[in-house]
This record gives structure tokens, C-alpha cells and sequence, in this order.
């Protein structure tokens, strides 16, 4: 019943995948936003590197720079006709920096898409190896899982052995953009002492990953050596690893964190690929009742300045949020982070809004996701149920992915998002009058629901009655 | 590390139940909420039974009746000790309409609790026998394994045989308040033709089950003759059963709505056993499309007219809600029914914040849950993943309760219940400290935090490191 076709748009080489699901009943047929990326196991196909060479090299190469000039990219289009919108409000929004379009240089098998508030929001999985468990072929295999499901980018938070190898094989095999965290990687190479890591190993390890095609790095430079004291009467202190790392190596060498003092360079080297910020909050809440408090402000100030420096290089940036947050403390986070941040896109994880519930906390999370996206957050990382617990599987994945889709739609359909909710009414219509092919066809899970389905009334006259 | 531990009230009957969770760390103990009921197999004892005959007989004997007199009863202080909270709280919302404690005088083994919006948010899961699956024992096993996890009623809304001997057996061993939706009874009196249902047959069932202890009821009041029409033109229809029983009794036989024109008669019934209404919402929504419609809001209206006839005979009342509302359009049918219902405990179905994920239908929900109990809703009852699909097993029960708790106690924490927080503040600090065993012991799912955490770190040291 779900067939994947494509849109050409204003040139043959722009052709947008969607998944078509056709109806009976006389219904017409619903075109689903589609993440899955090529069908098989091949690699995605190069489809920006057309684009990229024929705009060619520079020191500033990003659609922010683009999208100032007054340019619609090929990629401003695609994303623009994913969204079943005007491509003219894609580059407007990016030049003001309400969205970004994270698109490296180097990463020509990415299907461009676009993250901002005045879009369909977007959800983040992570993935990567680790000590205990590090094979390349299973996080390449997470990635296609994930993005099955609906994943928009997945950050590779890869922490063991062959962490350049296994991101290599994740960006080749990825037509949705990249994400990690280098400060990771750079900690590895200093044998995982904080006191160690230095801006030119860091530095090293940004370049190589940009030129691998990572898209987007969060970027732990608003940990400054100021806010550490804040974070000390917290109930939960540090929870953000980046974020312990350079308060760590703060309170070691008693100096200004090293990605502050050199956060020009960085943006210097981020505009030759087109890779974007996201900034990272390392003081994030890690509890409820942490939340919205000093320390995760103080540090927000700090993104604030970041963001405006990164934009006078043409360079994109989203901005990290929380983590722990009651209901009724989402509000002021979001509305503090619009303004605070020139409105920059907010990109969250959850945030969780309690903490009671360990081994569920992809639905403690999924509810403050659906709250803090129909407030504005235009990403929403996912949390898994082993949050907190352990390292997610397969299942976890697939668990964390689903739950966020679901957060995301509620939140589009909250926000009015033109024609999200074609797909609601399809459903239900299909649903009033028993198409179960149908119904299944349009869910998010049409394996899941079938299966319950058939667990009751597994004949098939049943699911046409 | 928890244990079951009893409070004393004013007399020494009065002996309320919690959990309470011995802490390492020199932390103190945590005191938890608890509907579980006896341990063992045993069924509850008659811890009402002295109240009940201290009181009398009469023709109202409603906790209402009590309340307006100016008298805390038994059940009160024992609800307010639950709570955390004064007695003359409880007493006064009662008198005032705002809260119930649901309490047939037949149904003496039931731990008193109270449903308002000054108090915890509550959460109902439903049970029962269907045509498919009919087994007295499984649904008693359903009902404890519910209230195990959290449920603070039960509904058994069973509709195959043995409907009454599977209610008997449900109610004599349930520690929690039990509602019921006597419609369903009464259609299976009239071979299930809703054409031959009349006042009578349903009079008598009522009669029936408040002599068996049902401490609430669903009465399909609302849906009047004039109000069918404003359902033609949904997507969904009537999705309600009892809705739709009514809407085809009213149009075969071109009447007003039997309960509608009984319902004086029906509040004397009640009055004489203190059962409360749990007035149906029979046109709610069944679709994101029909969310907020003239269908729903003229039932509405009626609800409210009939809370105050209600009041009149001392009978107690809740209201039910929808079903499926987009998140933004949850405040308006929660500001709606309590303007329209004179503040009346709001009890809701979800809502479902999308429908476009079947098998995750407790997910969708719980997030129409927590946002709706954040803006009062008094009771949230469940929807577990087989909403929509099938009949839900012991598996989907408690994947249905955990979320519900989840959704409840973010409400709580949204709405700043005194002390809600302190579950919170106590599990995130057991964390931060990696006291693994007080994290375990102070999730809502003990068994699952700890065997996710033991599928990733499986070695005891793990836990105390």
C-alpha cells in the first residue's frame, strides 16, 4: 500500500522522495515525508554533489551565506518541497536565521531538509559505539533502523575504538545529516583525561570530521569557567557529559574554557564546510528540580553571544536545550531561548517532565517534547527507555524514534502546521469505516498495528468488515 | 527496600496505607501513595463496613450529603491522610461540588480517595469480560495487577456472559472505587438491540449493580434527541458506545433520550447508595477532525444542567471528556466543562493528541493526559496500545497504567502539589549519587528500571559503584 515516488522540482536533478500510501474507498492517496533514504543496502547515491561543485570552494560555502545573498539553493528547494512549501520561505528563513539547512560540503549523499520553528519539527536519534560495545556494521545498521522510522538527523555519539572508522561508514551510508560531538573524539585522543585536551587537538579533531561530511557538531563553548560554581547546590550538578568534560577541564587549569577563547576559529573553519553549530548546553538540568535554574541560563546568555559570532561568519547554528523540566516551566525555557538567541532554532532532548519513571522515560519525555515543540523547539532528540539505565538497542531505538514522531506531529498539529493533519483525517475516515488496510498503511507502525490487530481478530475478513 | 506501612488517623480504624521506601545514602524514607490493597490473595476487608453502619440507612447517604452538614467523615480524614492534606479540604470540595469520593455503602472493602482538582491527579483503568474472552479470574487478575501498578479505580465495563457474577467477584475484591457503565448490562437484557432498551430495564440494572457496590456510573444522559444531527457531518461519527446506543434508541423511536427524561429518578437511586455520576460524554470526538465541535459542546451544556440536578439530591458527580483534542485546543474543553459543570471533578479519555499512531495510542495519549491534567482535570482514564485494535491483556494494562501515572504525576508536578516533588527530588538524587537500588526502588516500574540496567551492566558492583 506504501509505495516510495518522487517529486522533480525546478530542475531534473531535484527530485524529493516521499512515501505514497494508497487508499481504497475512493480515497485519494496521502504523500508521507519520507526519511527512509535508498531502498536496499546500497549506498545513497551523491545526489548534492552536482550542487556543490557548481557553486565551487570558498571560505564561506554554507546555505546561511547562500540564503543572505538572496540564492535559492537546489537545496533550499528540496527541503522546500518536502515541506509542501514555498522555497522562498526556506532561504528567508535561513538568512535570518530562524532555520538552518545542515548540508557539509562533503556530505553530497544528503537529502536536504530544514530545521526551524516555521517547519514541520524535526527528531534527532542517536546512535553510536561504545566500550562495551563497538562494531561498525551495527551502527550503520541503527542508522537505516532509526531513520525507517522517521529519524530527521542522527548524531553518531560514537565513544570507543575506530571512532573515525565507524563514522566514516555512518556518513556514506546516511542521506539524512550528521551529527557528533568532537569534544568525544578529542577526549579519546588524549586518553580520556579532561585536564589534557587542548583548543589544538580539538581543533585537529573538528577538521577531520568536517572533512569526513559531519554536519552538524554541538559545541560545548558555553561552559564558562564562571558558570561552574552555579551548577554546585544543584541536586543532579553536571549531568551533560560535554559539559562535565570542560568544567573539569576549567577547574583544572583554572582558565577560560579553551572553545570560548577560540570559538572564531572555529567558526572560520566551520563556514569552509558548511557544518553547523549546535550549541551545546553542558549545563543542562538533569533533574526537576534543577530545572530553569542560574546555571542553565547563565550559560544560555552565553549562547546567545555565540550564536550572533557564528552568524557574522555565515556559519548556521541551532541551540541545545534541556534535559528535566516540569510542564509548567517550558514555557519560559523556550520563549528565554528565542529571545535570548535572535531566535536561532531550539533543539532539545525531551525534556523530561519527571523523573520518577526510569526504564519509561521515552514517554516522561515524548509529553515535554509535544509541549516544548508546539512552544517552538523545531528539533526534539529523542530519548530511548534506556535512558539513564543502559545502552539502547535496536528495539530502544525504534521504541525512542516513535515516540518522538509521535511528539513531533502532536506538536505540528498544535501549531496548525499546514496540511500535518491530512494524515490524522485519512486515518480516522479509514478508521470510521473499517479499511484496516488502510489504517495500518497510514500509521506510524503499520507492522505494530497489524499485529495487535490480528493478536484479537486475526481473520481477514475482519480487517474488511 | 519498600514495604507496606499504615497511618492512624483520629480513631483507630481509620489506618491508611503506603508504600514507604527505605533509602541509603542516610537519606530518609519516602512514603509513596498506594491503591495496591492487601497483599496476599486474600480479598480486601470491610474496612468501611463501621462507618457505614455508625451513619444508618437513609434516603441519602451520599459523602455529599455529609460534606454540606459540615461533617468529616471517615472516608474524609482517610482520603486527606492519602493526600497529605487537611480533612476539612477534602470536606469542603466535596460540599462545594469540586471533588468526590466515590463510596456505595455496599461496597465497604473500598480505601476511601477523593477525585478534585486540588488533589493528586487520579487514574482509572479499564477491565472486563467481553464476548471473546470471558474469564471471571482473569479479570479479578487484571483488576489487582492494575491497582498494583497505580490504578485508583477500576472500571469493569464487561459485556459478555456472566456479566453480574463477574462484576461480584470484581467489586468483593477490589480495594479501589469500582465504575461501571450500566448500559451495557442493559443492552445485553434486550439481546442487544438498543431499539428495545427502555426506562425500566435500565432502572432495574442500576438497582442491581448499586446493590452490588458499584461506587460509580456512566449514565449516557447528555445525548439528546436534538444533538444527534450535530454528529452527522464528523468525520468519526459517534465513537462513544454508549453514545451510540442512545443516538439509535432516540432515532427509532423519535423520543427524547430515556435518561434524560428519568434522570430526576435515577439521582434518587443514587442518593440512597451514595453511588456517583460519571456523566457520559457520548458525543465526545473520535478524531482529531471532530475535537472542540457544536456536537460535543451541546452535550456538554446538557452535562452541566444535570450536574445541578444532581446536586440537588445530594448525589455526587464527574464529568467525562474527550477522547481526541489537539494539544491546543485541550485548555478550551477543560475551561469549557468546568465553567458549563460548576467546577464539577473532570474526568477525560486521553485525550489522543494525534491519530496517526495505533499501537502507541497509551503514548499519544498520555500526552493529551499530562496537558489536561495540568489544566485541571481531575481523572485521567487510561488508553492502553490496544486502543482502537484489540483487547488489551495483562501486558497492555500496565503499559496503559505506567503512562497514566506518568501523565498524572507530571500534572502534579505542572500544578505544584504539595509535595509531588519529593518522589522526584529523592529518585534524582539516589541517581546522581549512583544508588541504584533506591533508583529501582522509587520508579514507578521497579522490575523494568532494573532489568534494563542489568541487560547493560549486569554485575552487582555496578549498582553501588
Amino acid at each position: 500500500m506504501r509505495r516510495k515516488v518522487y517529486v522533480t522540482g525546478s530542475r531534473p536533478d531535484i527530485r524529493v522522495p516521499f512515501q505514497e500510501v494508497g487508499l481504497g474507498g475512493g480515497e485519494p492517496p496521502v504523500r508521507l515525508y519520507d526519511t527512509s533514504g535508498p531502498e536496499g543496502d546500497d549506498p545513497p547515491p551523491r545526489i548534492r554533489a552536482g550542487w556543490i561543485a557548481e557553486r565551487g570552494p570558498g571560505d564561506r560555502v554554507s546555505q546561511l551565506h547562500h540564503a543572505r545573498r538572496g540564492v535559492v539553493t537546489p537545496e533550499m528547494e528540496f527541503a522546500a518541497i518536502r515541506e509542501g512549501t514555498d522555497p522562498e520561505l526556506v532561504r528567508a528563513e535561513i538568512a535570518a536565521g530562524r532555520a538552518i539547512l545542515p548540508a557539509n560540503v562533503n556530505h553530497p549523499e544528503s537529502e536536504p531538509m530544514v530545521i526551524g520553528n516555521r517547519f514541520l519539527v524535526k527528531i534527532n536519534a542517536n546512535i553510536g559505539t561504545s566500550a562495551v560495545s563497538d562494531s561498525t556494521a551495527a551502527e550503520v545498521e541503527k542508522l537505516r533502523w532509526a531513520t525507517r522510522w522517521g529519524a530527521d538527523t542522527v548524531m553518531d555519539l560514537s565513544t570507543g575504538r575506530n571512532i573515525h572508522e565507524t563514522r566514516e561508514h555512518v556518513i556514506r551510508n546516511s542521506a539524512v545529516p550528521i551529527g557528533t560531538v568532537p569534544l568525544y573524539q578529542a577526549l579519546e585522543e588524549v586518553g580520556g583525561e579532561p585536564a589534557r585536551l587542548d583548543w589544538e587537538v580539538y581543533r585537529d579533531t573538528v577538521i577531520a570530521q568536517a572533512e569526513q561530511g559531519v554536519d552538524y557538531m554541538t559545541v560545548h563553548a558555553g561552559v564558562r569557567l564562571a558558570h561552574v560554581p552555579l551548577a554546585a547546590e544543584r541536586v543532579t550538578g553536571i549531568v551533560s557529559r560535554g559539559g562535565s568534560i570542560m568544567a573539569a577541564w576549567c577547574l583544572a587549569h583554572h582558565e577560560e574554557n579553551f572553545l570560548h577563547t577560540h570559538f572564531r576559529e572555529l567558526c572560520e573553519i566551520f563556514a569552509r564546510y558548511d557544518v553547523a553549530f549546535s550549541l551545546g548546553d553542558g549545563l543542562r538540568p538533569g533533574s526537576i528540580a534543577d530545572a530553569n535554574d542560574a546555571a542553565q541560563f547563565a550559560e544560555l546568555d552565553t549562547l546567545g553571544e555565540l550564536t550572533r559570532i557564528a552568524w557574522e561568519y555565515d556559519v548556521q547554528v541551532m541551540v541545545e536545550g534541556p534535559g528535566h523540566v516540569p510542564m509548567h516551566k517550558i514555557k519560559e525555557n523556550v520563549d528565554r531561548q528565542q529571545e535570548v538567541c535572535g531566535q536561532a532554532p531550539f533543539y532539545t532532548l525531551g525534556p523530561l517532565t519527571t523523573d520518577v519513571a526510569p526504564a519509561y522515560d521515552h514517554i516522561t519525555s515524548a509529553i515535554g517534547a509535544a509541549v516544548i515543540g508546539a512552544f517552538g523547539t523545531a528539533m526534539l532528540c529523542y530519548v530511548t527507555p534506556k535512558e539513564h539505565l543502559g545502552l539502547p538497542d535496536r528495539d530502544d531505538v525504534k521504541e525512542g524514534v516513535i515516540a518522538y514522531k509521535i511528539a513531533a506531529h502532536a506538536a505540528d498539529l498544535a501549531k496548525g502546521h499546514p496540511g500535518a493533519q491530512a494524515r490524522d483525517d485519512a486515518l480516522s475516515k479509514a478508521r470510521f469505516e473499517f479499511r484496516w488496510e488502510d489504517q495500518f498503511a497510514l500509521s506510524l507502525d503499520p507492522d505494530r498495528a497489524r499485529s495487535y490487530h490480528d493478536a484479537t481478530l486475526p481473520a481477514a475478513p475482519a480487517k474488511t468488515a
